[in-house]
């Protein structure tokens, strides 16, 4: 189990709004079964990494399909292997020795 | 107003474990009055830019003070100027687009 | 073709030194065939999208298999379609309008 | 001595060409005597943090002057106080190791 956080932009949109894209992305991430949180500068995702990294390909391709020419996506990848990391896991782990 | 996310991590510490690292930083950016919310993958704070970057640079001290001898933090500024930027706002932007 | 900056740490290892991780993942990067440069903060690959992809996962397995508990990897894909990215065109694009 | 990458990606400029935006940055930078490197994925800066978060700080306005209403910017320090960092210092360390 890893957490990833991915960030996807479109270039050259011709307007600085990019909610509407953000929306079109995740559409495709509910089709998956993983466990995920949008917050206000990505989508958090746990899960397999293999798994994960799959359906950030297709989410992706999104913004191209709607006529977009460039897109820059950023994936950071926090991977533990002692033991599992899950989101709420790792919030926790902070908070506990707040 | 702009959104920034931050996460700093400490290398060589010998323990997977970056929890408490994370605990200590957010003690420094408590001290401010800068809106912030602690995710899984880092911290994301709103605000005047320059009051935010001048947080983020006493943060980014605070595992040098415990003696760790080197710090990888990266940032990422989400900053518009035809209208502010939020936390709050930019997560409903997109949900209210689903 | 696009162009990807990865960057692979290890943390919790003991040592603040990063140079043998970088130089034993980038042994596996030289098993492909694709064009690559190392910078002081990552490197970068030129090629067909999933083929890249397919050798960053390769290679953010290395630190594990040296007994590492934990990595953090980050991945940044410069992805345009109207015409293909090379990191020399890139570089040049530049330099030609200084 | 710190290394720095910054990347500074303006939204919504109507085409999907970003190198105009980027000498245009760059322009800024040379008016320092930091030392610094433009690579296919973002400029590599070494010096004195406090120093190179200044002239990043003036870089990060540059788009808006042209116009722009939206830029994401992005920053990753490297900051290791046991020895200082150069660019070439730790291209070399790796290259020392292969």
């Amino acid at each position: 189990m890893a957490v990833v956080e991915v960030s996807i932009l479109p270039l050259g949109t011709g307007t600085p709004s990019m909610s509407k894209y953000v929306a079109d992305v995740l559409k495709v991430l509910k089709e998956s079964n993983l466990k995920y949180e949008l917050t206000a500068m990505g989508t958090i995702i746990e899960g397999d990494l293999d798994e994960v990294l799959k359906w950030i390909r297709k989410m992706h391709e999104v913004p191209f399909k709607e006529g977009i020419k460039r897109v820059v996506t950023t994936i950071e990848i926090d991977d533990r292997r002692d033991k599992g990391l899950t989101i709420e896991g790792k919030v926790k782990a902070v908070e506990n020795k707040k």
